[in-house]
């Protein structure tokens, strides 16, 4: 995949010029690693700068995968050697950074697993909605001995409450839809024959409104609700001097001896299987 | 209107010297306009000076509206040229602000439309109860390309959190009861026949505790979660600046066409009529 | 109790070297004084320094009471005059931040009353799970002209928002299970015959994860979540002022003359007899 043209792993469909689906396509995992990065980039890239877009859902063609953890097969350097993106940070905070400062409202439709970089991007939407029977939360990096990077202790904290994200990330557990709803992990969750009825309307409804007052309101709930760089930036510091260490090495060797990246059901049971590991 | 005596738009019932009943008084929507703002400013003060109040509810007297939009007849000149409050903000965010800073416990008792002002308002308040039938909250504002000024950005976005405020915000939809309170955004929600009823009991209850513990209670409460002053006066800006704008001069005229401050369906179905609009 | 060897109030059972019990046993109704203090600090010192301990879970040996509210027997100089601990605070603020701040996952698993002092432990700790048909939480001063001391004011708010945190303070309700997870005062509700197993589930699952990564994780919530000292101190200041205070003398009288501290009754339908003093 270095040479010649990269695999498509985001694509765009327009359903308006004010109205766009931005679509995961990386079977059979939707893992998330370093060739997605300049993809997603020109999707925020977008969201900052298209004079006619108001609203984006973020959803995927890959079933029971929303979005997934970071790929682990790549060498780290890989991810550490790209260039930080304009907030100054690297590439991941600096683009989940930028989805939230975007003048354009971003929604998150999860109807498969949302771990990890899934879960993290979908926080860092400005509203996420989920399949009740589909969706799967989790922030499972602490079963991996690893600090998650992508800024959901803030994120997650703020939406949620101290009491609840200490349970997701302490635990890694899965969150199903419906306790996801229950903990304002999501907005709400529906029926999986219903979700893509009730966000496309939603989604419509945003495209007629006004893109001035849209962008002033976004505005002034930032002021009040986002993280500044400096809040987000150590998570990621922690996250990669995590991935360094022996403790973690050792149980991604381990999930990788289970099938981590190959075998569907460690992938789709991965809460189970990272409460499995010897320690 | 402008001269005699200004009609009655707001009531006081004293239920006993520490509990009294604010009620909205204005047929047939409930709408706030320039007239009512000296009409609050009395209760406000009363809140801040009255040695005996130590709980309030706000209610309504007509029927389907606990109190909605503000008035678009007057000139907006009626509103701009107004004297600023105590706090240097002008009269809305200013009486707000003093709501929540008042040493007195304050409730909002929904079972009709709060929409616009009625949801800032009732934001502003320590507390919020619904009727589960009859309450639909909103800040319907987008829907008319205006950015609403109360400051529900800052206040709705820290009570529900970033994403479920970015919705309500963002859509502009009509949230009933049971969904209101499952964002958060009342306290609890109640069958409408019993609302009235937990409220009193509520209230008298609170009215027969100490004032100096329940002000030096709020006063704690206050300072951790308050909005400064400079969180909320730049969406009253924002409001002012976004009336004055072609977009919403238009969609107001088409809202006016079909029938806004006078036919009782575009009132009740806001929400819905604003998804009409052509864009 | 002065002399000889102290009544043990408070035992740990270890469940393993990396999981704890820590368990009330102040039998009958699991008040909390100036004895509790020098035993709790055991605990906390522990969370503090002990390098295999990773999670603790808070709970009774006392049916019906989880832990409840300050010994109003000994003279308040009791209290008063112990030495601060090392934040500088006072004993109680002092160890409750210490909680937060430990490199240790705290989880409050309440099947009784959780009042006051219960409260103000649960809310510091790092999560809470209650019985549904066992828990009664609340902070009960406001009904004895009290301010409370332990941070509530602080904590809840950030938890549950301003508006269900203000209900709970000013009307000094017990609140049952299954409305403190609807208002997110507990991360869930649980049937009494369940709680235990999924308490024992989680932190044992936690138990097995690496301590490094559990530290660092919370390190980054408590960023993004914790009060700061000089947030909470003034509210221990605040209660020891109220206490003081007539109207706080009179109200804490009539309970006594009820029987505060001896009937099971009053302690048990705390919330109720609060409501009956004439003021």
């Amino acid at each position: 995949m270095n040479s010649g043209t990269p695999k498509q792993l985001i694509r765009i469909e327009q359903r308006n010029p004010a109205y766009w689906r931005v679509i995961f396509d990386n079977p059979p995992f939707n893992i998330f690693g370093p060739e997605s990065m300049p993809q997603l980039n020109l999707v925020v890239n977008a969201l900052e700068t298209d004079s006619k877009l108001k609203v984006v859902v973020f959803e995927s063609a890959v079933p029971d995968f929303f979005l997934t953890h970071y790929d682990f097969v790549p060498p780290l350097e890989a991810t550490t050697s790209m260039p930080p993106g304009p907030t100054g940070m690297p590439p991941l905070p600096d683009m989940l950074a930028r989805i939230g400062r975007a003048p354009v409202v971003s929604i998150a439709m999860i109807q498969g697993r949302a771990t990890g970089v899934g879960s993290e991007l979908a926080l860092a939407s400005d509203m996420r909605f989920a399949s009740r029977e589909k969706a799967l939360l989790s922030q499972w990096e602490v079963g991996a001995a690893l600090v998650p990077g992508g800024g959901p202790m803030y994120r997650l904290s703020r939406l949620i409450g101290r009491g609840r994200a200490l349970e997701v990330l302490t635990s890694g557990n899965d969150i199903g839809g419906e306790l996801a709803e229950r903990y304002g992990y999501v907005n709400r969750a529906f029926p999986d024959a219903e979700l893509d009825a009730f966000v496309d309307t939603l989604a419509l409804r945003i495209s007629t409104f006004d893109k001035e007052a849209l962008a002033a309101i976004k505005h002034q709930v930032n002021a009040a609700t986002l993280p500044r760089d400096a809040d987000v930036a150590p998570e990621w510091d922690a996250f990669i001097a995590s991935v360094g260490r022996p403790q973690a090495q050792e149980k991604i060797a381990q999930l990788m001896q289970m099938g981590l990246q190959k075998n569907h059901d460690v992938e789709a049971r991965l809460g189970y299987y990272t409460g499995t590991l010897s320690h």
